[in-house]
């Protein structure tokens, strides 16, 4: 198991969707930054899947806040965030307890550790995101600020291009209907960084594009990414592909941005532009083939309850997270914001 | 800088392509493994441009192993390998000193360092990932021995789909026709690794297709990635984008690979597919536009010389070099190589 | 803030001393390891300091299991343990919110943070350690698997050498009479691990010695460590240092172990020995000179309430448990237990 | 094998006694810095053995340097040097090679790595320490230009305490007095770091004493370490431990530095102090007990040739440059020192 993530900025996170909660641990959080329990919950609020296309499922977020914080800031020690999970009914897996279900990841993980919780996904469940919510929302109080935002739009929905608001409830409407039928179905998500300064990123196996990448990829579900332009690139010339290099108001800009904020890994200064792709869940109520492992016959199985049918829109909030804690990261990695104590961050106003 | 990729199996690299070598050092590959110079030096020889598209200049790729063998074996200590460079001529590059070149990491490393080697690349150059062949040499090598194989092909060159060696040979035709005209132009490389057992990967934070995301967003000029389907999967319904359990001769499988043998980031025992884009090479004949950072004023530039054209077919050895990297390191860290002898390699001959 | 230890067994710590509990997260302990609440919460109550030498105060040791365990069998996944603090009074402290304590911390975490929590020692508290006996609990329940334990007895303690139980009685009547006198001790404890296999440890910068050294040197209040005859060496010679190499019953030892279990960083299979010295808790009744950082000005400090007059026990506590931490970590590392699963760990059973 | 050390200046060291070079990679050295091949040379030829306790042999330090550096000033990217072997004759350990020397790491690397060279130790030998010696000139460089300096003292030679010039010429003589007898020797050397700031040091697990404690071990022969008053703190009562707080010329001293200038593990601005013994070098003419590996049968061995009968100031020149090196990245880690490049380093001229 892996469950830290970051060098200078680094968030441990841990628990199932089954177990008694889930967790976060920030170390390396400067001492001095403001922190209410309260930003942490409003942004679990936004992880609440959209009602239409999701569960209808009330997450209950009382996160608390148990250690790293003193008279309302931190304090440069591990920032403990504790989520309780409500009392979710297990009972409904007994009949997959042998049987792994097809596009899940019960398979991959019976074989890896032998002994696992058979209980809706375990620690493989969208509900472990909760503690990246959780831990991006105090990465995105320290970007902010240092004046950097994180933010993200569907670009696609159940096989329909979203281009505005209208795109979207018409995409909307096309998941409702395949929900419907017992199906799901996925999406894209753009997310856009915006106020980063030029010079993040660690080359040659840290670069920014990298280390985002890896972030990005490491949510469950997503199955591409895109930086800028991305595959796009791949049909252009070289005189498309480039963005041409400009001085406007006597500083150094760029005339576009198909490189999407990174060239050789370093950012560019420009909005960074990540395009992830997001696989329909696989839990649906068709008739699915898969195999008894306690008697290595096959078995065709069906899930009942009630299942988000598109995870598109919650992972649009967690894609958001990663990218913010990555970002962090970098932003003390390169001497942006100080790593111990926000006092000493003399860069951080002068960008 | 992050010169160092891998945690058991760890590879640091050094050195610009207008220095006097490049190198790579590998920690971590266990003792016991035959190993002679030439199987590197083999591998190098792949990563020499097509004469069509690329340059036509001549790598001097006369490797030497500097430690880490002893009668022909390695014995578990660090193998250093050193790469001399030819003797490249600078003194064209002497006019793009003040004035960074569109598309290239000339700005962006020039404001995160402040002094930099200006000559063609420097450390960003192409030239830098042959240290990461080499080291990819030895990655290929363990992984042989576990029945693991990392392949690459083609799939798109030059705005053109490529399907069979006929329809490389119409890309790299078009590719040519973009090159007369000053032009340069991109493509698509999917790379394939055969043989993996189920259960590498280790979730949340260090999945595999995570790492290996990175490992391949790393490579200067890739621009996106696709695991198995992809961003295909955006608009499939679930029940075309789960692969099915099935019972083969008694051993478990799946009817379709759109998963790209990854499920919850760990290894399915299908092949491991991944696609890359590459972009355009930034190196062009046409004017283009950019800023003289010595005066702070625009400059028209026109990059002179012999330049690849296209890089892809050098891209697509890079990828595997580094595929086969992630895959060594996980091979090792989940225990189906051991870390520190062959000999004591118990799980690697009954997977 | 560095507070994650290991490389394939991580344990990362939280929580301060006055805030509402402490924690830890073992991430990388293989599945299928039986464990229950009520093993570790037996490890804790070995914490309590001794009554005579100590402060008497009853810890609250009710530590909860949050994830990572299903049906009494690890899964895999970070185990997540929580600690309830006690309702400390922190209003003694008030006294010293500007004024740093001698021999304490106080005075470099106000540097280092700027905003700190200055009641009772924060998370430089002694209290922080139990964290990682929380987590030390559980690498011994892994190391017993293997057959290696971790024990520990105190050699010297209030000044006096302690040879048997009657020494310790004597050096114990020493402290306590320090102790009314308002003064506090220290003392030397002795780690031996047993049951090791040779071959432990990683050259050159992962010696066995150096990463088990730097785990103690991190106790609080620990000063020295000698790794078997430690200090001793420096006035033997070649011939009294050297252990002769034997043959017993057809299998390889030594004939003494001045080296302590280790050489060139590597475990021998002999006992690894290192002592630590403990300096005295540096809260004493006497009057100290300070300084009031709110006026600059030089200001006499009485520390008052009840503390430990002299913690070595509590640390022989804690040393064991970090032994058992860096111990587990090389196991795991060095492929005598399986990283994942037990049931794959072909070498635990073998050595 | 971890041959990498550091988290932010990052030293990655290859190279066998009997190979054909030893090196070092630098990463994370800022760009900007002047940095000349000599400097570096000029540190190696302080690792000659002295030559009347030491071998006599002419060391071939002809190091160069392969990468890094543009115009005589470093560039941010990593810094590769390489020192050439000279002709070390290694037929006359042709007989040791089925027969572990006692007090040497034959025995062990044996048995982990199984495939070794058996050439006068290989990586395990004191030729290993050039590379760090090597690093150690670059970080030392970096540490001058922040008011930072390391230097190191014998206390203790042959058995005999070492208070002035006088009496190391006795000790010496004891040296030697012993080496004819075949006997070898060991001693003490303290380490001391002026000019640090307060604030250095990352609690808990990554503390500077930890971290210089896991340094200093590292080190082949290394067997305990004091931190200031070290093993003498466990006879002080807490009056005597406590360094009192004082206000001199309006700025926080201590009035005395029993704590070697790390309190909870974070630098105090005094001295920084660590003692270490220095076990005597197993290499002794006299006849020793071992094994014949390939029979399982007792062997008598002599160590024929000359060997360094005393490598205590060899020891010395090497654990002021591990210091240097954990010093310049703890400087980085803590923003004193800019991790790209030094221009943008405010914090560095204020502390």
């Amino acid at each position: 198991m892996s469950n830290t993530i970051g060098k200078m900025f680094r968030v441990t996170t841990w628990g199932e969707s089954h177990g008694p909660a889930m967790g976060a641990v920030v170390d390396g959080c400067p001492a001095g930054l403001d922190l209410s329990v309260e930003e942490i919950r409003r942004e679990l609020s936004r992880d609440v899947p959209d009602r239409r296309i999701g569960t209808g499922r009330r997450e209950e977020n009382a996160a608390e806040i148990l250690s790293g914080i003193f008279e309302g800031r931190t304090i440069g020690t591990p920032i403990s965030i504790l989520i309780p999970n409500g009392d979710a009914k297990s009972c409904r897996y007994e009949p997959l307890r042998q049987t792994p279900r097809p596009g899940h990841a019960d398979y991959t993980w019976r074989v890896k550790y032998g002994h696992v919780d058979w209980r809706g996904g375990s620690r493989a469940s969208g509900r472990e995101c909760i503690s990246r919510v959780a831990a991006g929302a105090i990465a995105r109080k320290l970007l902010g600020l240092a004046g950097v935002s994180v933010g993200s739009r569907i670009v696609e929905l159940a096989g329909m291009v979203v281009e505005d608001d209208k795109g979207l409830e018409a995409a909307v409407a096309r998941a409702i209907e395949l929900a419907n039928l017992g199906e799901s179905s996925g999406g894209r998500v753009r997310v856009v960084v915006s106020g980063l300064p030029a010079g993040l990123g660690e080359p040659v196996f840290g670069k920014l594009s990298a280390e985002l990448g890896a972030a990005l990829l490491g949510i469950g579900a997503v199955k591409s990414i895109d930086i800028g332009a991305g595959r796009g690139h791949a049909a252009m010339t070289g005189s498309e592909s480039n963005d041409a290099i400009l001085v406007e108001d006597g500083r150094l800009t760029f005339g576009s941005n198909t490189a999407g904020g990174v060239l050789g890994g370093i950012s560019t200064g420009m909005d960074l532009v990540a395009t992830i792709s997001v696989k329909p869940t696989p839990s649906i109520s068709l008739p699915q083939q898969s195999v008894d492992l306690s008697t290595g016959k096959p078995k065709t199985i069906e899930v009942k309850g009630r299942f988000d049918r598109n995870i598109t829109p919650r992972v649009a909030v967690v894609a958001e997270s990663m990218a913010a804690l990555v970002l962090a990261d970098h932003m003390i990695r390169s001497g942006f914001i100080h790593g111990s104590r926000l006092e000493l961050s003399p860069l951080l106003y002068k960008k």
